[in-house]
């Protein structure tokens, strides 16, 4: 299907919420209230209507009993009333002229109501309308203000207003989950990791909008980098998707998850075959075959989008680990070599220049330059600097990780920017561990984060880092694009 | 060696710091400061002594020139001075009857200056004082304000007072490690953990003091419930470790993280060997000899050692898992099958019980029982706790996890007490996850925390924390002991 109508999801000129409702746990309660609190604040531009059977009022506006009834064109209809009441409310957005629809209800074909699921999808295709949903949480888009999540972001516990779930920034990752469950809770994960999204879409039941719509429609959205995907089972159009995502590709990079790939696992997804294994096998066949990236868990989904967004991908697998700290760079090392990564050892060039370093008086006589260099516990900011710019310049090298361990007492609050002096310009991707979780660790990574340069807590993580920007570049050498890719690559923008 | 004067390091009557220095960023001033900030806190029972050869004073307290001065028997000295006057200095703490030493200063055999470090282990030999170290941080205990540590708790940014390096709380966990840098990084992790530690000890060059002697401390140490081992290379002494490794892990698990396992990681430990692969066998061969659980990541490390310090050992591999979201729910069965785990059908009895649950309107309708257990978004507190409860007493299932994921409005901020209330007097061991790092997941977490009911963030940490409950119970039955260890087994008591 085409995609034109998809832009009316995430910036819409006026949307309506059927099932707006005075019971404060209704889900069409509370996606009413987050888009009225959207508009108050500015942030949403869309006009905001409420609509119940009923009428009445909450939140200070009124109430409209029929979409039919609302004064102006409504480009995007969120429906959250009971799964019987949805074919109807579903004939009026059509008569209405509504563009897109997405359904939050549930009661559909999950719980074996697929002919109440075929008769919606039919009346969406009558009118031409494009729907989300049904039984998901829907878009969140935090650019435009659009967030039809039905979790509440407050809730009282002990008599005092809490944080239920946080929404992420601003940012560059698109999320497409089939689970809502889980999309909702990592962006409650997100946000805590200070990760933006450009865009969120939990689709649920998926009867109309899906990967390949998204796919084509992301291709051309300029605050989505990379995409990252969630998905259980392929219902069908997998060679369609594969086709749509060896398209997408080539331009931005994508990073799935599978879940249900053990036997327990897909006992719960309800797509139990004869063979799981192969059927696993199968799906990152596919992945692989459209030149998706495949992570092992939700935290490498993260990590891996993380690094895609920010760095360009790398021109080959040798990893360059600058540190102050032995044992921190050995397990970077470790970790990266079982990913299939190398740490090689230094050009002579590099060599003579480090060793230069050390006559200079720069770089601490102790220093070892075996890769991982490690300068040192005793090592000063201007050691930092000097050995990054030497080891970032090794012809043998192709990706650099520094391990901005700050906590030694010879390394200032200075040693971030004077860092990202000499990153900033690199051609070759760059990106940061430093361990801890304390104020100052989480000031190091933010000034690294804000310059585009991705920072990790742990060794698992910036390894997971690494192999996503070394095998989206093996994948575009295999396609024979890489240096058109790297010619034409920029950094993003700064977010406010 | 005997481990007759090991409690010196923890808690001595006194301690003296040896190169105690006006320098602000100088290691000396460093440790000085912290034992004197704890003593003044109340938290260090100890007397402090600055010692420094040009005398003065510092931080309102008198320099003596050497502990010979020193009006006052000593326990402990720390030593903080250029390697080249350790011996002296050792010779002085010896002639003094300084019971043991932790040596913090660098330039011994990591440089090549072998000989000094001979000397320094001969005097300490001679005058039976123990050594930890040198080259290492020392030692950190929070229950009794030994801090040698020379890692500055706050630094100054942009003319502020910015924590620098946190220290975590009381806990369970031994952390004994061969990287210094890694160790203070990871205990600013495990503060942002709120995961607490009994003992640390970064010994670096490990001249006297190593694992054997601290794991025959150890086992009669009552505030340590799991051990948690950093290790690069065994020097000598691996049948030792063996032996006590086995005597040890009868009463106490052992978690062991090697680095220095890939070809990379290796040549920067310094013990690089012909086959490599196989030394890394060999290692696990040995770990596994002892009883001891691997860790193939740092992040694993400390999950392992959560459950482990926590919970009791499983008596089995089959794992129940209770969820309110499908696709956490099928993550984490793909992990921990991943992991060797099993999570298995239901059995008829509990089926059975479920299903009345439904009838009775407790559970909602539309709930799954595959296992994972879906109880679906729309459940209720009580549809939890009655899963729970189910779930917990289904005699095939040895371990539950309960994904506690709290988003949903249907939920309340009870939920947690209301679990608890089912958990706490289980037999079998529970562990909790819920994704999200928001104000609410973290009250949630630490509810379950507190009530010695483990809580993970993410599928892979809740997934290592069972394959750890997991490994260990079948390392105990393998020995025939599990029924007398579980019988006997106690949760900890509550920390203040």
């Amino acid at each position: 299907m085409s995609i034109e109508k998809l832009h009316y999801f995430f910036e819409p000129r006026s949307v309506a919420v059927i099932g707006a409702s005075t019971r404060v746990d209704s889900p069409g309660y509370v996606i009413f209230k987050n888009l009225l609190d959207n508009k108050r604040a500015g942030i949403l531009k869309a006009e905001v209507y409420g609509v119940n059977i009923k009428g009445g009022e909450v939140l200070g506006e009124k109430l409209f009993r029929s979409v039919l009834e609302v004064p102006d064109d409504i480009d995007h209809a969120i429906i959250a009333i009971p799964a019987k009441f949805v074919p109807e409310a579903m004939e009026e957005c059509g008569r209405k002229g509504i563009k897109v629809v997405t359904i939050i209800s549930s009661g559909f074909s999950e719980v074996g109501e697929v002919e109440l699921e075929n008769k919606v999808r039919k009346i969406g295709k009558n009118y031409g309308m494009r729907i989300i949903g049904p039984n998901g949480l829907g878009v969140y888009d935090p650019y435009t203000g659009i967030d039809t999540l039905f979790i509440p972001p407050k809730k009282i516990i002990d008599g005092k207003e809490t944080v239920n779930l946080a929404r992420p920034p601003k940012g560059f990752i698109a999320f497409l989950t089939q689970s809502g469950a889980l999309g909702g809770a990592l962006l409650d994960y997100l946000w805590g990791e200070e990760l933006g999204v450009s865009k969120f879409v939990s689709w649920g039941n998926k009867i109309d909008v899906d990967e390949v719509d998204m796919l084509e429609y992301l291709k051309g959205d300029p605050n989505t980098r990379v995409v990252a995907i969630y998905m259980e089972a392929l219902k069908a159009g997998g060679r369609e998707l594969i086709r749509k995502g060896r398209e997408f590709t080539l331009r931005k990079p994508i990073v799935v998850l599978k879940g249900g790939t053990t036997e327990a696992g897909a006992r719960a997804t309800q797509s139990h075959t004869a063979s799981l294994a192969g059927n696993y096998r199968i799906y990152v066949g596919a992945f692989r075959q459209m030149g998706a990236i495949v992570a092992e868990s939700v935290l490498e989904l993260m990590d891996m989008c993380k690094a895609l967004a920010l760095q360009p991908p790398a021109h080959g697998k040798n990893v360059g680990i600058v540190s102050n700290g032995g044992g921190p760079g050995i397990i970077v090392a470790d970790q990266l070599e079982r990913r299939g990564l190398r740490v090689p050892k230094l050009s002579d060039d590099t060599l003579r220049e480090l060793k230069q370093a050390v006559k200079d008086g720069t770089i601490p006589s102790i220093a070892t330059f075996a890769n991982p260099i490690d300068i040192s516990g005793t090592a000063s900011d201007d050691a930092y600097v000097k050995a990054t710019e030497i080891v970032l310049n090794d012809k043998n090298i192709d990706l650099l990780i520094v391990l901005a361990l700050h906590h030694p007492p010879t390394l200032t609050g200075r040693l971030p920017e004077k860092l990202l002096s000499v990153m900033k310009d690199s051609k070759k991707p760059v990106l940061i561990m430093d361990i801890g979780l304390g104020e100052l660790s989480r000031y190091v990574r933010r000034i690294f984060d804000k310059n585009n340069i991705p920072s990790y807590t742990l060794p698992i993580r910036v390894a997971s880092g690494a192999k996503a920007l070394v095998e989206y570049g093996e994948y575009l050498a295999r396609q024979g694009v890489i240096n058109d890719y790297l010619e034409s690559w920029e950094p993003p923008r700064r977010l406010s």
